[in-house]
């Protein structure tokens, strides 16, 4: 119904400045670096992600003949320039931090060296492509943390922005800690597993809400999780243990109930109880509703016996910071190193590299964001990687399973204050010597801008 | 790169409730509605969007080969059931407001009317499809009040969650008021206006400020913007001044220049200083950086000397709102009314139509929640038209621009307290005697389900 892919999803503005550049002769090798200028609120880490899906994007980058036949008719752009789009190639390469990285503020997270309109006119679609997993990895990830071992699925399908967003998040969040969605397409486009219940439309349909639950039983036997707060939590929980017999004699049993309103951590408390007095301690509970990572870590402080959740509108949408401070810069042309003046944020120039610290138990102990051709010092580890060069690819990006495995190993290592759902950012982030000198030569340039000298006046003036 | 489209974009409980249907040989007639519970804080109404893309779901719902496949071999699925799915259409109705009508909580915005199983179905891409373009319809027609006439282009997609929400976006918030958008894609999708200037990266690409604008003006002389806060946004302005006689020469005009960063309204009014003072009262300032309504509103309080606003992330992630509390609710099944006990919300059942009365200036006085069969009374209008009946088109949907007309005349018809940006929720919305009635009837049913009567209980002990 949409068409979503396409060298079209991009800002005007990217087409706009490519027609330019190839009037100006201007394609020398660019450097553009993705990075985020802060952490939101609360948060102690962020985790790469994404970075598969740019790789995809960068090495096929074509225009088809139907979005070159729509620039041509649409008379906004030159007849030499579209012609020369025909032949669009990605011929550069990229460096990125293997996903499930964790990764701070004013870190370059991936790197595009090409000329300079081959990097300009990704750039829209390499925020967007990047940014929102980055958003649900890292939510996923806070969620894993408070979770603390319980079932994590992802139930956020309904609310997420679109059907791309629904998809992008089923695959981070899975790789930011979570064990699952409820997200169908998810299973034969990632190998995520899947899950599911009831809604209370299913029990609602029915005369009768036990009968619900029997033909619910003998239709889906596995994995059976039966709903139980459509009339009355409790009361269901009593039924479930008539009926539990029955349907063990047909070798079905009830894996777990579901509680998706009310009190959950009362309901929980009660069911848990009325299950246990029945002999049913083996039926696990699971929780939903309006969930958030803040709402399970006060859900298991207060001691609720649930097993599970179901996390939906506010991991998919990333409600309390559902956008990135992030920006894809220029970083160098023509071998000079770039910035913006800025009254209020500053940008580290040139090509970097990110440069991570252990300490002897294994912890990070802190980065150095250095220039790339800087030599990794003190046992540290480059974190951006080789991906594609000359616009093939050269590295091995890794499973989904290896980047869930990474964040998870990242985590364990990380300052447990970082950890924590209510975090100060403190990680230590430096930058070395070089990318300051680096930026001095950049102020330099900009500082001659903005008091125009002898030669632009002489132009301006002529 | 990501398929966004089919059967398979829903949620696993979907399919694993269709199959007990099918089993259980549930298959009267369903009616579910999909409806907002409450207004995001500070707003006074919403605006219906996303109509167009259900009814193309609805319509076009099919099963793929590959879909099928997948299906059967991942195991999770009787081979009855799939087998049954080859042939599943919609073959009920489809009933809804049309876009841009503004509407309020608990009012029904859509209507299913179809055989349980299809009914049920596509109940997950359906919010999917609502949810997020109302919000941003929403968001656009608040920024519109705000803006006063002002321009304004959405510069949102690289932040949006992916791409699909990018698009939904562009088309959404022109429905609700904006200008255009500057992501291109939306100009053969949906023949919205494009716009487009420059990035940072283009002037830093330069060695020189000035050669960038030069640049730019030769390859793209049509609408010219100019992005001056680069280096020093003053300076920027003054050297415009030289430039423009030159470009004049050659018969390109500067149209406006765009600031992007820093207080916004004090660099509009030195630079509107620099180009009144330097005879160039024409070229107009245009404004773009993390703005939302609120800023508009202040912006243009403060009397900043700004004609036209860039709207970017907060617009596209709907960042104070980001998802809404809404539902698409069984409201009645084989003719009997369905729905959930709820500790703190409550919905009314019933296929219901919403009728608006307006007074004798045209204003909007209040709307009544009735059922479908109720006559309407007192000159009211019905907002709900049928769309499909039997599973095909037989109502007119309108066109994008006559959505964007009707958002604007109801808005312009809504009670002037609800179009501020921090409204109470005020408009007067009841429901009939009717509706009352049933959901009388509806809780009888739920008190008999929450006390199990004789029946059950025999069941329970056989």
């Amino acid at each position: 119904m949409i068409p979503t892919t396409g060298l079209l999803l991009t800002d005007l503005y990217e087409l706009a400045m490519l027609e330019a550049y190839f009037a100006s002769d201007m394609e020398d090798e660019a450097v553009f670096e993705f990075f985020v200028r802060e952490l939101p609120v609360g948060y102690g880490y962020l985790v790469a992600a994404g970075i598969e899906d740019v790789a995809e994007l960068v090495e096929h980058a074509r225009f088809t003949d139907a979005e070159l036949d729509w620039m041509t008719k649409s008379g906004r752009f030159g007849a030499a320039f579209v012609d020369r789009l025909r032949d669009f190639r990605f011929t550069g390469s990229l460096d990125a931090m293997p996903e499930g990285t964790l990764f701070f503020p004013d870190e370059p997270v991936l790197r595009i060296t090409a000329p300079l309109a081959q990097a300009q006119l990704l750039e829209t679609r390499i925020i967007n492509l990047l940014q929102y997993p980055i958003l649900i990895a890292t939510k996923g990830s806070r969620c894993a943390t408070a979770a603390a071992g319980k079932q994590l699925v992802d139930f956020g399908l309904r609310r997420a922005h679109g059907a791309e967003a629904g998809l992008l998040a089923a695959r981070a969040c899975y790789l930011g800690g979570f064990d699952g969605t409820s997200t169908v397409l998810a299973a034969p486009r990632y190998g995520i597993p899947i899950y599911g219940t009831m809604a209370h439309s299913f029990i609602e349909a029915h005369d009768d809400e036990l009968a619900a639950f029997e033909h619910f039983a003998l239709a889906r036997p596995e994995g059976l999780v039966l709903l139980i707060d459509t009339y009355d939590t409790e009361a269901a929980a009593r039924k479930l243990l008539g009926l539990a017999p029955r349907l063990a004699e047909r070798g079905t049993a009830i894996q777990a109930v579901r509680i998706d309103s009310g009190d959950l951590a009362e309901h929980a408390r009660r069911v848990r109880r009325i299950l246990d007095a029945g002999g049913r301690s083996e039926i696990r509970i699971f929780a939903s509703g309006g969930l958030d990572e803040h709402q399970l870590q006060a859900l298991l402080d207060a001691g609720a016996p649930i097993d599970g959740f179901g996390v939906g509108s506010k991991l998919d949408t990333s409600a309390d910071a559902p956008y990135l401070d992030c920006a894809y810069k220029l970083m160098e042309y023509g071998g000079r190193p770039r910035r913006k003046h800025s009254e209020d944020k500053s940008t580290w120039p040139g090509r970097k590299q990110v440069v991570r610290r252990f300490d002897e138990n294994g912890k990070m102990a802190g980065d150095q964001i250095q220039l790339a051709e800087e030599p990794v010092q003190d046992e540290g580890e480059a974190l951006l990687q080789p991906i594609i060069q000359q616009g093939r690819r050269i590295g091995r990006l890794g499973t989904l399973e290896e980047a869930r495995a990474r964040r998870s190993d990242q985590v364990a290592r990380l300052p447990s204050a970082l950890r924590r759902l209510d975090a100060e950012p403190s990680y230590p982030v430096s930058a070395s010597d070089s990318v300051r000198e680096l930026a001095r030569e950049a102020d330099a340039f900009i500082k001659q801008q903005r008091n125009p000298g002898q030669r632009e006046l002489k132009r301006l003036n002529r």
